[in-house]
């Protein structure tokens, strides 16, 4: 096993080692979370402090055409699809990925009118099983099956997430995209819990949705996306039949025509701040390998699993291959476990019931954070220095 | 007729005037399209960059509990209700106004589910339209009805802008809303083109959506608002049922269980950056007085309908009782009319297929602005200087 002078090594020869320096990162705290909440790209304020006050300020209601506004959608889009695999027209940007969902799972469902099944699966998001109870309730006369009864020939869609956001278990994409096609089911993919931390490809899948704000960097509740197949863009239906999806918006028509290609899946007026922040932190994706991204992640995953050794119950797979970014255990106390840590500058989260997860991104997470962080744990266990019952007290947000 | 001195020596006695300081406006322009994005506040900048850098950047994933970011979909909402006639925990913050208004419509016929009519206006904004066709055609069985029908015996729900985008004509909010409720309908108003600019209350009604970023200030494609009668609030059914409408999202069960109250309206992850520029527009708002805020309104826009005479045909209502504050005006070559204004200084906006809309801001619009505008648009009336070929060019959004 390696010491901690060896993790300094492979950090100074890490081929991402300069994405670090564009982030603001707290002192004195190893920052594991990136997979709930990215950091701050450097150059970010500036980006939105130009949208504040030298679009808006200073082009007012002219910024819709001279600051490019009305096309954030789908030019944000179009940065957004080469991490996962997709090409320039086929990525919107908007609203939050629970919308997303809404309109994925909305529009595979009138796709295939004939079936009745919507195939969802437990280690999916919550907010994803919640968007469609609220859809198949609406909609009526629809049975929503879990993925794990593995059956697709009768499902109108299945809607999987790359990679669990408790165990970290990675879904192999390509195998089950084309299982679920091939019973003539569509398949639509979440990736928020890989977007920006894996080699993500959903180009051969139907629909996919994801967020900007943990791995991408974009900033708290920053939009979503929403991905959809060509083969789609000239039958699939946008519920959320809003004016900006129209082919004409500025004819004001009374009625709905859905504009040409991945148009038709924008909504309404576009968040412009909060994707200015977008736009921001998208600057830096250009310029990553996201093979080297990939390897980087899976490496520091397994070190990590290495150095906590049998301390904890490792709840994510051993096999990094099978692993996204994120490295879980299972601690029926996790939650003061998690407290005594972010009292020792080590942050990572807890989610209900028993799962501790440590996030690891690549941009800027270390071989030394990883080598202190998993020592930090250690001995926190070890020395059973969550009981302090000042730990155990839980805030609103987990 | 007033003269412009007179106009100097009103806006020297405006109750009002100070409110215009704490705007940043552009130098030499007057602008007239504050009812479709409002002014930049002078504070608002650093709200912005607190939200980014110190919330984001120095909190990180704390943000959620130790910002408030969580709670702020309630927290804006409750500073919003009272501009709406509304008291706190009944308007909820978040997405767009279409999303809104799907939100709304399709939880209104859920609540009259042996109704099968859903009924419009021509004079909504088109986009209220179509949410209601995307709806309408999702659910299947539902017919649309024009509001001028006058029919609501069979209908589940109506739903009508309080002021026409283009006309500025106001309905009478209390006396429809008991109409249509009396028949048995329920009763949603889109407050987009009032909230900000008049005394709007729409506490009788059962749903209202709204915009923040014409006469509010919020800023380009600031987040919107709905409003849900608390008689509602048990039983009313958010389709778009997202994790952040949940009873206790961070307990992550499967089953989607509403919160009690309004929060279960609440979609998902809230746009923070979007929303700080909300919150720093509020500030303002808690001063001023909505009463006044009409009085100058009314005040200007009859000013403006004086001045302008017979130079135009007016597209707005003569009494300024039945108008909300935009005038607007017909003209068959109204798209390059308004280049030429704007080439001289002067600001408004073109709605087709031939409207010229003026729109008044009372916090920052002043009478010898109205005089102003209405005299350069007189002049390039008399001689024709709209009639010059490089205002014939229209750019994507107008």
């Amino acid at each position: 096993m390696l010491d901690r002078d060896r993790c300094l090594a492979l950090d100074a020869d890490d081929p991402l080692r300069e994405f670090r320096a564009e982030f603001v990162l707290p002192e004195g705290v190893i920052y594991l979370v990136g997979n709930s909440l990215g950091a701050l790209p450097r150059h970010t304020p500036e980006r939105v402090r130009r949208a504040v006050e030298d679009e808006w300020g200073g082009r007012l209601v002219g910024g819709w055409n001279d600051a490019g506004w009305y096309d954030l959608p789908l030019t944000l889009g179009d940065r957004i699809a080469p991490l996962i695999g997709a090409g320039p027209g086929q990525v919107v940007v908007g609203n939050t990925t629970s919308i997303a969902v809404h309109q994925a799972v909305s529009a595979a469902v009138r796709l295939r009118p004939e079936r009745r099944v919507i195939v969802s699966d437990t280690r999916n998001f919550p907010t994803d099983h919640y968007m469609i109870q609220g859809l198949a309730q609406a909609l009526g006369g629809y049975e929503i099956r879990d993925f794990a009864e593995g059956r697709f020939d009768d499902a109108a869609v299945v809607l999987l997430s790359e990679v669990d956001y408790r165990t970290s278990e990675r879904h192999d994409v390509p195998a089950v995209t084309a299982r679920v096609r091939e019973a003539g089911a569509l398949m639509a993919w979440d990736v928020c819990h890989s977007v920006g931390a894996l080699d993500v490809d959903v180009s051969a899948a139907d629909f996919a949705v994801g967020c900007t704000y943990k791995y991408l960097n974009a900033g708290p509740g920053a939009p979503a996306f929403l991905y959809v197949n060509p083969r789609h863009h000239a039958d699939a239906v946008n519920v959320l039949s809003g004016w900006h999806g129209h082919a004409e918006p500025f004819a004001f028509e009374e009625g709905y025509r859905p504009a040409e290609g991945i148009r038709r899946f924008a909504v309404s007026t576009p968040h412009v701040l909060s994707m200015a922040s977008l736009d921001a932190a998208l600057d830096i994706w250009e310029r990553v390998p996201l093979d080297l991204l990939r390897a980087k992640s899976m490496a520091l995953g397994s070190l990590f699993v290495d150095l906590v050794g049998d301390a904890l119950e490792l709840a994510s797979p051993a096999d990094a291959e099978r692993r996204g970014s994120h490295v879980s255990f299972h601690h029926p106390d996790g939650f003061p476990v998690v407290r005594a840590l972010i009292d020792r500058g080590v942050q990572g989260d807890f989610r209900a019931p028993d799962i501790l997860r440590f996030g690891i991104a690549p941009l800027y997470t270390r071989y030394v954070d990883v080598w202190d962080a998993a020592h930090t744990l250690v001995e926190v266990l070890d020395k059973e220095l969550w009981k302090d019952e000042r730990y155990a007290r839980r805030p609103a947000v987990t």
